[in-house]
Parts: C-alpha cells; structure tokens; sequence
C-alpha cells in the first residue's frame, strides 16, 4: 500500500511555493520549482515552454534539500499573455514528462500543461472570502407590505398565490412557480448578524430584479429591483449593511434570456423597428421567436446585435456596469446560463462576448468577481480573458455527489438522471475527474473556483446523503478545504433536506429548535477554520492518496502544511496505511487534527490510523 | 497476457463503420455508432453531447452483434461548427465515459471528445496520395546552363560555391549555405519516371522561390521561382509533366518571415512609408527589425499589417493565391515555421492568421491543401477552419524515433538532444503519445496529417536507426499503414544516410548499384499495397495491443480489416500471444499475411506468433 512508485513524489502546482510570482507582468522573469523525491537518481531536470510557438527546453537546477524532497529550479520569462509549461525530468527509468495531469513518458499536447497568464488581476477579496447563497423569496420575510399579493397576475393558467411560510413548495404543475412566500431583502438585512455568527462575509443572491415568478430567471427589466423584494432602495439599503459588516454582494444576471414580458422584448414584438428589437431573433414577428430551451416565457437574447451588447455590458449604464456603482456597488455577477450564452447554433459568439464583458466590468472595478453557472466543461472560459470562476459542479460537486453517499443515489435521481451510476465513485475516480478539470486551468483561476455542495439547481446535498449527517460533516469539511472559495447554500447548515426544484427551495426555517445546531457548529467551525488557514485561503494542492472511500489531500502555504483525510465508508477501516513521503512529508512528524486535538506521527514514509469510521474527516497540521 | 479488461473493446472512431457522415452539413442528422464487447452486461448507453453548451444524453439502441462485438447506434444532429461527443456505457461495474482517449469512470474536459466538423470540405485527393519530399538543390542537375555559379554573391563572409554532385555538404561553419549543387526543376522533370516507378503520386518541394541560400528560405521574391531552379516557366513546365501523370504538387512558403533581401524588406528598409514597410517590425528603422529567433538574414514578417495579409493570402494575386492559378496550379502549401507564425510576444494572432488564410486560399480551391510545420502541439490548429494538417512530428515521427531503434540512441542525438531518453520509449508510451495527438483533433482531420520518417530537418531515418535495415523496413510499414498520409524523404527509399543539417540534405544518389535495391523494392511494395488499401487510406484505426518492442493496431474499412503488427526487438520473441478479440476479430478467423503470405488462425480470443524477429512487419488480412 505504500509502494508508490516515486513519480508520484514529483509536485508543482501554481502557488508560491512553487511559483516566484503567480501573477506576474509582461516581461517579467519568473522562478518555477520543481519537488522531487531526493533520493531518487535524477540527472537532469528540464522546463519546457513553447514561446511564440517554438519548444524550448531550460535546464533546472538543483536548490536544496531537506531530507525527504530535493528542489529543482528554473527561470521562464513572461513574454505571451498566456506561458503554457512543462518538465521533463531524466531519470534512471528514462525520461518523464510531468504536466498538471500527471508524469508520463509520453508527451502529450499542451492542454493539461501549467499555466501562467500575464498581468492577470485576480480579485483577490475571494479566496478570502465564504459565501452564502440566498434564494430571496425563501429566506426571511423583513417586510410583509411588499408581499405579491393573491391574483397579482396569472400566466399558464396559474395566479400568483400567497403560500405561509414553511408549507411546502409548489411544483409546476401545481403553481405554475407562482407561488410566493413574501422573503425580500429587507429579510436578509434582518438576519445579517445570523450569517456574520455562522462565519459569512459574501451573499450571492437569486435573481432579484423585477419579473414574473418566484424564481425571477424571467427577468422583466434589467433596472429595476422587483418591488415585492423592496425595490432599488432596499437594495441600497442592503450594500449599507453589508459595508457595515463587510461583507460582499454577489448578483445572478441572466445574460442568456430575459422573460417573455421584458420591456426590452415587448417593445420589440410592439414594433420591429424598436432600438431592441435585434435584441431577439424572431423567426415570424411577433409571436415566432427563438426561446431558452422551448421555453415561451424565456426569450433567448441574440449576441450578433452590438446594441444588446451594449445595454447589457458595454455602455456605462448598461445592466452590467450600473449596478456597479453607486449607491449599490455590488461586488460581482452569478451568470445564469453561462454555458449557452451567446450560443446559438452556427452562431457561436461565447469567447467574444465573455471577453467584452469582462474587459467593460473590469474596467469600471478589477475586483469584480463574474462566474457563471456550468454543469459541464467551461474550463475554455476560464484561461484568464473571460470569466473568473464557474459553478463547479464537474471540477468539484458532481463527482463528489458520486463517491460521498458510499452507497446507492436514491431512487429517484436514478430514474431522472440513468446515466448517473447507482453504485458509488471510487475514490481514485473522484481524484481523476477533479483533476482533470483542475488541470486544465490556470491555478490562479482554480483559486477563484465557486464550490458549492449544492445549490437552488440541485437537491440538497443532505438530501443526497439520505440524511446522513457524518458524510455531511465530511462534505463541509471538503467544501471549505477544497482549493477554490465555498459557498453554503442557504439552510444547509439547520440541517434542511429537499430533492430536486421547488423542493430544493423550501423556506429557511428560523425556529432555533427545529435546528441541528451540532450541524451548524461544524460549519460555523470550519469556516473559521478556513478563514485562518494561509494553507487552505492560498496554498497549494497535492492529491496524496485516493482508494474507494478514502480520500487525501494536502493544502500547503509557506506558513502552513495541512493534511486533509477524509473516509466516507460504507465500513468502518480497522488500520490503514497511508503514504505521505511522497507528499514532502518526513517521519517522525507530529500531525496534529485541528478538529480532534488528536496527534498522530508518520513513520515509515506513512500515517498510520486506526478504526476510521464513516464520515471521517481530519486536517491535520504539523 | 490476454486477460484485457473488457472496456479494451470499446472502439469508436470517425471511419465510416462508426459515423454514418463523417463530412455533415449543418443541419444534418447523423448516426453514431459504438462497438461493444458481445458478452458484457450492459444495460444502457448513452451519446453524449452539448447543443450550445447544455448537456444532452442520448440513449443509444442496440443494433446488432456478430458473435464477438455488439453494435449500439443513436443520433446527433448537426446544429453548430464543431459537435464534441463521448458515450456513456452503463454496465454492471458501474459507469464508463468513453472519449477520443479512452474510457473512465471520471468525466473530462471536452478537450479529448470525438468532434464532427460541419460543412467541411477535406482535400480528398490527400487520403490517395504518396508524397515525396525533394530537397531541389539536391535531387537532380537537369540544367547545369542555370547553376549558381561560383562567387555569384557573398555573405557572412561567404561565397556561393559550386560543389559536385555527391560531395559531402558544407556546414554552416564550412559553406554559409552557399554550398550549391545544381539541382533544380529541370532535374525534377527528368526523373519522373523514377518517381511513378516507386509509386509516388505527389510531390512536395522544399522553397524555390528566388532567394540567396542553398534552402532557399531566406526568400527575396515569393512572386519569382528561383532563376537557377529554371524559374516561372520550369514550374510551369513541371506542372504540364505532373499532370501527364496525374500527380500532385506542393510548395514550400514561409510565412513566418523572409529574407534580408526580400523586396519588400529592402523597400521597407530604403523608405519608412514605403507600402510594405508595416510588413515589418522595426525596433530602429533601418537596421534594427524583428527578426525570426536571432538571425538578421531572416526577418520576422508583422501580421498586425492589413497590408501583409493581403500580400500574403487575402488578394487574388497574393502569394498564396497566385500560384494556385494557371500556369502552376499548385496542389497546396507547406507552411514553414507555422508553429510561430503570426505570433509576437503580447501580439498572438495566429488562429485568426490561419482562419483567414484558409478562407483566402478555399475560395480559390477547397481541395487546396494546407499543411504547417510543427514539431510541438499543433492540435489547436487542427480543428477544421485553419490548417488541414501538420507535419506530424509529435503525433507519429518523434515518439517513432525514440521507440523503433530499440537500443539507445547515436551519442551524438543525447548530446545535441539531452532531453531525449537514452533507453528506447516502450510501445506503451509510443501508442499513449500516438493517441493522445490523435485524440485532441477530429477524425476527418486525422485521416490528413502529413506523417514522415524524417525530413531536412531531422537526421535520416536510417541514421536514427544506426543503419538496421530491418527496422527501417519496420518504420517504413507503419508509415504506409498509419492513419494520416505518409511522404518518403527522398534518397531514403535507396538507403541513404545523414546526420542533422546539412548531413541530411546530401545529394541524391542516381547510381543504381549504390542502391539497396531490396529496400526500395519494400517501399514500392508498400506503397502499392496502401495505394490499393480502402483500409489504409480510409479506413479507422484501433490500438490493439502496444507492449515493449511490441505494437499491434487494427485499420478497417466496410471492405477490408487489417491488422498491423510490428516488432522492434531488442530480442527476438519465441512465443508471443496476441488478444484480438477486443478488436472484434473472432477465433477461427484466417489472417494472411500481405507481405509474406503466411496465413494465422485466431484462437482463444488472442493471435499466436512465434519466433518473432526484430523488425518484423505483418499486415495480416482477413
């Protein structure tokens, strides 16, 4: 079990240990190190970069040693917006090619390289920051006189309807996503001192401009804050409380579609000739327009025009900018449907669209964040020039939903989703797939990585579990200790259940003793935990060991070595042994849980542990 | 050693047993299929893709078997530029995806996905062709009256020098490059018989346009065929012969930049406002310019000048387009240096560069065919709207050269290379290296890759091989069986040596009893055999086995199934057993050899050799 070959003790990754400089200038000259296990006959190391096109291969030198790991170095000059690199390393067993994939002594094309972008501005206020999403209708009720009241309006055959706060969410079919619980902002500002207690210092909100439904993804005008949530001045009011606190406000914006009653859209089915009307692509005015996925209500908004661009991000006063500033100064955008975006078959406009979009809102602000929903690839938006972060759902959340539960998913996403396998991942193929995405991505971009263990797209991950509390401790312990910045979804951490929308949505509940307050203390605590942490805020990462249910990990910081253990079952371990020389770690250390208190020593190139139970989870320092 | 996992069976690729189109227009429905291993519990499969960026799962229907492979099918329908697709195998161990690169229980980037191109239009001549490389200084005198003659001019202290046909080159240290020899077009004429003999049908020539060096890629005047190659009318005259026997032509063009004496350079040199002084980088007009990687003589060409691009590729008499045109007619470019072209630091404008080039030179011709020059990672150029291929140097050459030889490589490669393993890479790391290049590119595009043994770049081949002739004959059959189109470098069909430049540009020998005359009846042998192949030259391809000096892969088409196998040594094998069955071949089927006409029988799902010699080449049939 320890006999790992030595290839698995090469590690580079992009933080400081390794990287003189993760965002460097233009020009600028570079130190990447290289570990090495030490005691392996190495007799050339060599960085290879490709500038302009032409490979060239730099010979390391060796800097040091300390006993367990050698260091290998070598300078790269910063001259491409994008400096893509490699190693290869010359052993006695030949020549190893070591990208952010892995070692091989194939080589391979230049995706899954390292990466370094130039002159790159990260908001850098992220990886500091725990965020707390809040579906608004759901989540506390601050001021019942802007409540939508019964038959405000109908659509589908469906009236608006007033539901008490806690009776469980329509379906569909039932309501027709017209049924409202009265949640608003002023709600939120009531309950800030409860999210500044669990730990939060950032909101992402659902969507909360003016529309039609209880979600608001039908966004009816891009200015105006819906009214039954208390209109641009209880927004106002909101960004003054959070400055008091501060915390940072996420907005979700639908750059996608807008709903079928957007006053940009009926201008434009009034009149063809309407500033808006190439906003749309109507196939036959008025009625015959292209839709988000068939969806009537959802009127897909089409990128060739230079007029949409501009009322959505480019003008000062577009939808993406204004809320920017004064008196609102939000600190970033949730991008609803981020994957289609500007998509539309022969038409396929993404690449151009993020990079105006990013380069007009970072103009106005560099600390804004944009990340956009994807539940699959967008590692291609994420080389630097577009967005800074996705939802991860395949770099961090769906592969965990897999191997978590240790056992089978619930019937019921079985039959919505056969492709998904009823018997659990294997630890080995959580740490591929989470590789992989990570790897194609800059690790400036991978800091920045929205990690969430559900969301109001999703069942909750409680839910996920079958209730299981130990495996959710063990999920928030990954959450906040994953690289990239975690995001609890509101009610998580009481310990709500719900399956997939509306369930999923269901009104936060403020009786104190329907709480799993051991729950909430575990999130409370980690957070803090994280908060703290240089290693888990800004270090490095290193997969050391993945086998069936047993998962670990290191986070490392110039300041700080944490070693992140996690067990999700289904039995308990009597002993394990669990390689960590190849992780830089000497014998005879002395790790210490910051969880337990409990200390555990590493001898022979190993951690030894004994009766790992379900749900195990450990973040050992030392 | 037979004992594969079953997932070893899972094939797809874009040969036309697998996609019912390869070529699709847009809007078109296409049939996808899958071949299973026969006997493994599988209860769904699903054919992944992403309409606009939104996954979709198709499920797929069995269709048929054959006693050993099972067939699934399902449908994509066309609806943008590029459609990425990958399978999803529900069996009893679980989920596996299946990419371009193989299968997993983890999902992955897109990156690896099979890719369909809409509205594609492949040079289809390519798949036919036999290529030969002529280095035209160094082929054939047919012209002494236009020979360079001695002192002609003079540079760093050189000057042109006539040497005799057959004398070694000079180095640069030796020569300048102003070694001549007299070859040129006239001598190209003269022996093509010598090439329809050997099976050639295209041809592809080394620069000839007027320019100042012995290689010719200092080019003076891309609108002047050089007066001592016989200039306009010689090609014009080629072009006549070629087509009297329906062969191909490309030329050589730099685009990257030209020479210090280039016409357009002098003009930008002698007057800043001259047109084509924005060709150009000057860092101090007039002597301090960008220059290609150091070398004042070669000028780096500036592709932010609208006027450049029209010069080069986007006028109707441009460069690019002109010689497409009556009397020359070219067949397609090679394009020298295009890993660097168009790329400048901070200015990286290659794929637009490349988008625009092909758009140019299309119009005139859609069966034009573009290849580049690139001895790293060209796959981002290889997607279907910039190059129609690559000299293929890391996705067939390179890891060849490091395999076959099956010793370590000549000292003098280590010292020059010390990046290359000493020890010969494994067929395992060969077939891995192999199909990662292939993976990341779409099949169509595959099916066109420009595949060599060595070129005037490189050493020869039979140096490489330290003169085995038996592993040369090995090389030479993966070359004619490999996916992509193969080229003979010329003078290695006759067992000519040389070491790196300008050793491997030595002059062609016309005494046949200098010849090996064996070895050039094996490459008539098989280029006739792929010339007459719907396998090889249309058909897929699946890795059947790779392991030490040993390497097996299977091309098939609706008319034929081959199976290659090659082995390099270093010892011979007294008993080897091959698996099949994961190919789909049956036991009891009969496999004849086409070059020995041995016939093998299959059995026990696996082929049996026996005393397998080093270099030993089969295409087995059946």
């Amino acid at each position: 079990m320890t006999s790992l070959h030595w290839t698995a003790g090469l590690h580079h990754d992009g933080s400081v240990m390794y990287v003189s400089n993760p965002t460097p200038v233009m020009g600028e000259t570079v130190t990447i190190k290289l570990r090495v296990p030490q005691h392996v006959s190495i007799h050339a190391i060599f960085l290879r970069t490709a500038p302009d096109g032409e490979g060239h291969m730099e010979a390391m030198r060796r800097e040091g040693e300390d006993g367990v790991s050698a260091w290998w170095a070598g300078e790269v000059r910063i001259t491409m917006p994008v400096t893509s690199y490699r190693f290869k390393i010359m052993s006695s067993e030949g020549g190893y090619w070591l990208n952010a994939l892995g070692s091989s002594h194939a080589d391979s094309p230049d995706f899954y390289d390292f990466k370094l972008i130039a002159d790159f501005t990260a908001p850098n206020w992220v990886e500091d920051a725990v965020f707390y999403q809040i579906f608004p209708d759901r989540f506390h009720n601050g001021d019942p006189s802007n409540d939508v009241p019964p038959g405000a309006w109908e659509r589908g055959g469906f009236q608006t309807q007033q539901r008490e706060w806690g009776a469980p969410p329509l379906s569909w079919h039932e309501g027709g996503s017209l049924d409202f619980y009265g949640g608003d902002l002023q709600g939120i500002i009531h309950k800030l001192e409860y999210l500044t207690d669990l730990g939060i210092n950032a909101i992402f909100l659902n969507p909360i401009f003016k529309a039609y439904s209880n979600h608001r993804y039908d966004i009816a005008d891009y200015h105006e804050v819906d009214p039954s949530l208390g209109g641009n001045e209880a927004l106002a009011e909101l960004r003054r409380e959070l400055d008091k606190r501060g915390m940072r406000l996420i907005l979700d914006v639908t750059p996608n579609h807008c709903g079928s009653r957007n006053i940009w859209f009926t201008a434009a089915q009034s009149d063809l000739n309407a500033p808006t009307a190439d906003y749309f692509t109507f196939h036959h005015h008025p009625n015959d327009y292209e839709t988000w996925l068939g969806h009537k209500s959802l009127v897909k908004l089409n990128y060739r025009s230079e007029g949409l661009r501009d009322a959505m991000y480019r003008a000062p006063d577009s939808v993406m900018r204004r809320w920017l500033h004064e008196p609102y100064r939000i600190n970033g955008w949730r991008l609803d449907v981020a994957n289609m975006t500007a998509r539309q078959g022969s038409v396929q406009l993404a690449h151009k669209v993020w990079r105006g979009m990013r380069k007009a809102v970072k103009a106005d602000n560099p600390q804004v964040y944009l990340f956009g929903e994807n539940f699959y690839d967008g590692t291609l938006h994420l080389q630097g020039n577009e967005l800074d972060a996705i939802m991860n759902y395949q770099g961090f959340t769906i592969p965990l939903w897999e191997w978590l539960p240790g056992r089978e998913l619930p019937e019921q996403f079985i039959q919505e989703m056969p492709w998904i396998d009823r018997a659990p991942l294997s630890a080995e193929a959580l740490a591929e797939q989470w590789t992989k995405f990570r790897a194609a991505i800059p690790w400036v971009i991978t800091r920045q990585q929205f990690n969430q263990l559900g969301s109001h797209d999703t069942p909750r991950i409680l839910t996920i579990l079958n209730n299981d509390k130990a495996l959710l401790r063990l999920g928030v312990t990954l959450l906040m200790t994953f690289p990239g910045v975690p995001c609890v979804y509101y009610g998580d951490e009481i310990g709500m259940e719900g399956g997939t929308d509306p369930d999923n949505r269901r009104c936060m509940r403020w009786d104190t003793t329907s709480w799993d307050t051991d729950l909430r203390a575990h999130y409370q605590r980690l957070i803090a935990l994280r908060k703290e942490s240089p290693a888990l805020r800004r270090g490095g990462f290193q997969m050391v060991y993945a086998s069936g249910g047993l998962l670990v990990y290191l986070r490392q910081s110039p300041e700080q070595r944490l070693l992140v253990v996690g067990y999700r079952g289904p039995e308990t371990l009597a002993e394990v042994v669990i390689p960590v020389r190849h992780a830089g770690i000497a014998d005879d250390i002395h790790l210490t849980d910051k969880l337990s208190g409990i200390a555990y020593d590493t001898q022979m190139g190993a951690l030894h542990l004994q009766n790992l139970e379900c749900g195990t989870a450990l973040i050992l320092e030392g």
